[in-house]
C-alpha cells in the first residue's frame, strides 16, 4: 500500500468505539447510572488533567512511577492525565467543604489512563465508575457501597456463583502484623507479599516470608495456619483487642442480617495497592473457574481529604472499570443483543427531473419533521437517484421498523405506503391519517 | 494556612463538575443525544490520546503549533491528546470503510484539549458534540446537518432572532479569487483576513487588502461592494459557472423550502480556520446584541479519509462546544432550574442500645431495596446517633419528596410515618400498604 499514508489504528492500549461498540458501553454506563441513583448517589465530575503533585503524594510508587501519564505543558507546569479518580475527588471536596452538605454520595465514570502493557482485562485507556460516601465514618457506609456494587452485578444478571466480595481490615492487618512483632521494614514486605498472594506458588510465599519479611520457621506456619483459617485470625484478633478485628465483624454482622453471606466474606489477603487505605477494604473475584481474578476494589480512605485542607472527612468508596467489567459479562453470557432501533426510514422516489425531485425531497423532509416532534427516530434517504430496492435494503440493515414510501401516485392521492420491515407487510394510509397517530 | 498542602484548584482553563453543574451538562448533553438519535444518527467515540501525526497533517497551523497538547509517551511515541473529534472520525472510517453500510450519519461527545488562553467561551478543556454524515456528496447532507443543528437550538428554547447560521462556500470563494485573477499567495492572505475580518474595523480590513493581498484601490471597493452584497456577489458569480455559487444556490432553494430563511444565511465572509474543508462551510452566530459572535461551525470535507485509505468518502458535519453552548441559554436565559429529585429518604432512629440500634437499620434497608426495586431513588440515613431533626433537614436539603419515619411504636404497629416534605404533611400506614403503592 502507500507508506506515506497514516495508520488507521488507534493508539496502543485505547479503544476505538463504533456505533455497535458504543451500545455495549452505554448499556453498562446505563446500569451504573441507575444503580448509583437508585441510592441517591449524585454524579460528578473533573478534568482528564491534572497537576502532577495530585498523584505524587498518596497514589503509590508504582502508579506514579511506572503508569502514569505526566509531561510540561507550554506553560511549564508539570501535569498528569488522570489514572484514577479519588485524588480529584478529594481535592474537589477540599476546596469546597465548608459549604457541601455532608455526608454527600457522590459517583462519577471518569476515563482514565494508565501506561501499562495492553492485556486481557487491562488497557492504557479504560473508563471507572467511582462511587463514594464521605463524612460517615460508620461501618454502614462502607457496607452500603458494596451492596450497591452487588446490586450493579445483580443488574448486570449476575447470580450467586458468579462473583464474591472478600473484605479485610487494614487496621486489623497493622495489629495483626504488631502481633507478630513484625518492625516497619517487615510489615511493609508482608503487605507486599500479601498482595501478590493469589499470583504465586505457596513456595514462593513461603520463601519470601522466609527470605525478604524474615519470618522464623515457625511464624511461617502460624501465618498460614490463620491466613487459610480466617475465623481463627478474627477470633485471636479480637481477643488482642483489636479494632480491625471489631470492624470486620461489625460489618460480617451486617452481612448476615442482609443474608448477602454468600455475596460477602472475609479474606485476610486482600490488602489493595493503594496507599490511601485506613481501615475496611475489599475486592470483587469473579469466580469462573477459567477465570478467577479480581475485578475491583475499593475501601476507606479515611485521611486523604487533609492533604488537601485542614478538615477531617471520614470517606469510603470503590471503583469498578468498564474492561474487566465487560469482560465479565463476556465470559458469563449476559450481554446483551441490543441494536439500535430506528422508528423510520423515509425514501426518496428516484426523479433525476430537479422539479420533480424537489416535490419529493420536500415532502420527505415535512413528514421527518412531524414524525420527529413525536419523539420517534426518523432517518431521511438524500438522494434522488437511489433505486428504492437499495434504499430498503439500507433501510434493514439499519434496523428500521418502518419505511415510508411515496411515488407520483400517492402524492395524488395523498397518501403514502406503509412498510413494515420486520414483516415485510404494507399499507396504504392517508398521509393525514398516518400522521394522526 | 499550611503551605505543604497541595492546591485545591483544578488545572488552568479545565472545570471541576460538581453535581449542580453536572446536571446542567447532562440537561445539554441529553438535548444533544436526543436531536441526533431523532435524525438517526448514531452514537461513536475514539481513544483520548491519538499520534501527533493524526493533527499534523490537515488540522490547519494555528491548532498544532500552538494549541496541541502533545508529547513523548514511555515507549518514545509522540502522542497527542485530542483537540478536535474530526481526524478521529476519518480514521476511524478509514479502518473500516469497506465493512461499512455508507451513508452514515455518527456522532460523538468528546472532551477536547486545546492551549489556549482561558477567556469568555473559550476554555482548554470543552465538550464537543461532533455531527457528521459520510458517503454523500448531495447538498442535502449539508443541508441535513444545518437543519439538525437548528433543531438543537430550538429544542433548548432559542427562538428566531436569538441565532442564526451563516453559510458560505470554499469553491465559490476559490473561483471568485480566480475572478479577481489573485495568485496563490494573495488568496491565501485573503482568506486570513476574512477569517478576521468580524474583528477588525473596515480600515484595517482594507490596509491589509491593500499591503498584504496586494489589492489595487479599484478591486479593494469593488471587493468590498460585492461582499455586503451577497446576492449580487451570488449572481456574478453563477454567471462566471461557479460550481460553489450552484452551490450555495441549491442550498439557499431548500432554505427557502423549509420556510429556514430567518435562520440560514448566505453571508460570503465566513470562510472557517481549519485546512480541511472542501465545500459549503457555515458558522452559528448568536445574535444577542451585546455578545455577536461565532458559537460553533462546520462544512463539508470530500478529501479527508483519503491520508488514511485509498477511498473517497464525500463528507460534511459540524462541531458544536459546550462552553458557547452554555454561555449562549445563559445570555437568553433559557437555562433550567433543574435540581435532581429523590423519592425518599428513609430516615434512622437515634438508639445507642447496639441490638435494639440493629433492628432500625435492617428495616431500613428493607425498606430501601423493596422501593429501590421499583425504581425509586433512596437515601438511607446511615448512623444511629444523628437527631431526627437534623435527618429531615437533611433530606429537604437533599430535594427528597418523602421521608420514612418508625420508631419503636411504628415497629410494634407495623407502620410507618410518610412525611410529604413539599407540603409538611404526614400519614400514618400500615408498613405492608405502604410498600404495595
Amino acid at each position: 500500500m502507500n507508506n506515506t499514508r497514516i495508520s488507521t489504528q488507534p493508539y496502543k492500549g485505547s479503544r476505538d468505539f463504533y456505533p455497535e461498540d458504543l451500545r455495549l458501553r452505554d448499556y453498562i454506563f446505563g446500569i451504573w447510572r441507575e444503580v448509583c441513583k437508585s441510592y441517591g448517589y449524585e454524579e460528578y465530575d473533573g478534568p482528564f488533567l491534572e497537576s502532577f503533585e495530585l498523584y505524587a503524594a498518596k497514589s503509590g510508587e508504582e502508579l506514579v512511577n511506572e503508569q502514569l501519564y505526566s509531561f510540561t505543558d507550554r506553560g511549564e507546569r508539570k501535569i498528569a492525565i488522570r489514572p484514577e479518580m479519588t485524588p480529584t475527588l478529594a481535592r474537589m471536596v477540599a476546596a469546597k467543604y465548608k459549604a457541601l452538605n455532608f455526608p454527600i454520595r457522590w459517583f462519577s465514570i471518569p476515563n482514565l489512563w494508565r501506561y501499562e502493557k495492553p492485556q486481557r482485562g487491562r488497557l492504557r485507556e479504560f473508563f471507572q465508575l467511582n462511587v463514594d460516601v464521605m463524612g460517615i465514618d460508620e461501618i454502614s457506609a462502607d457496607f452500603e457501597v458494596m451492596c450497591l456494587a452487588i446490586d450493579i452485578m445483580k443488574r448486570a444478571g449476575a447470580k450467586e456463583g458468579m462473583f464474591e466480595l472478600r473484605i479485610n481490615n487494614r487496621k486489623l492487618m497493622d495489629e495483626f502484623y504488631n502481633f507478630l512483632g513484625l518492625t516497619i521494614e517487615q510489615k511493609i514486605e508482608f503487605s507486599k507479599v500479601l498482595d501478590k498472594k493469589a499470583k504465586i506458588s505457596p513456595e514462593d510465599f513461603n520463601k519470601i516470608l522466609e527470605e525478604k519479611v524474615l519470618l522464623s520457621e515457625n511464624q511461617i506456619k502460624d501465618v498460614n495456619n490463620l491466613l487459610s483459617q480466617p475465623n481463627t485470625l478474627l477470633e485471636q484478633m479480637l481477643s488482642q483487642k483489636s479494632n480491625g478485628a471489631k470492624e470486620v465483624k461489625e460489618l460480617l454482622k451486617k452481612v448476615k442480617d442482609a443474608n448477602l453471606e454468600n455475596f460477602i466474606k472475609f479474606d485476610p489477603t486482600i490488602v489493595r495497592g493503594l496507599a490511601y487505605y485506613t481501615g475496611i477494604v475489599f475486592e470483587q473475584f469473579d469466580l469462573n473457574p477459567q477465570n478467577t481474578r479480581a475485578m475491583f476494589g475499593g475501601g476507606r480512605y479515611n485521611d486523604l481529604v487533609k492533604i488537601f485542607a485542614d478538615a477531617s472527612v471520614p470517606a469510603t468508596g470503590f471503583g469498578m472499570g468498564d474492561v474487566t467489567f465487560m469482560d465479565f459479562l463476556t465470559a458469563w453470557k449476559l450481554l446483551p443483543q441490543n441494536q439500535d432501533e430506528l422508528d423510520y426510514m423515509i425514501t426518496r422516489w428516484p426523479e433525476t427531473n430537479p422539479e420533480k425531485a424537489t416535490i419529493y425531497e420536500n415532502l420527505a423532509s415535512e413528514i421527518a419533521i412531524k414524525l420527529r416532534a413525536k419523539g420517534k427516530k426518523v432517518l431521511v434517504w438524500l438522494d434522488n437517484f437511489s433505486k428504492l430496492d437499495k434504499q430498503l435494503k439500507f433501510a434493514e440493515r439499519k434496523n428500521a421498523s418502518m419505511a415510508v414510501i411515496f411515488g407520483e401516485n400517492e402524492i395524488k392521492d395523498k397518501t403514502v405506503i406503509i412498510k413494515n420491515l420486520r414483516t415485510s407487510t404494507q399499507e396504504i394510509l392517508l398521509l393525514e391519517d398516518f400522521l394522526k397517530n
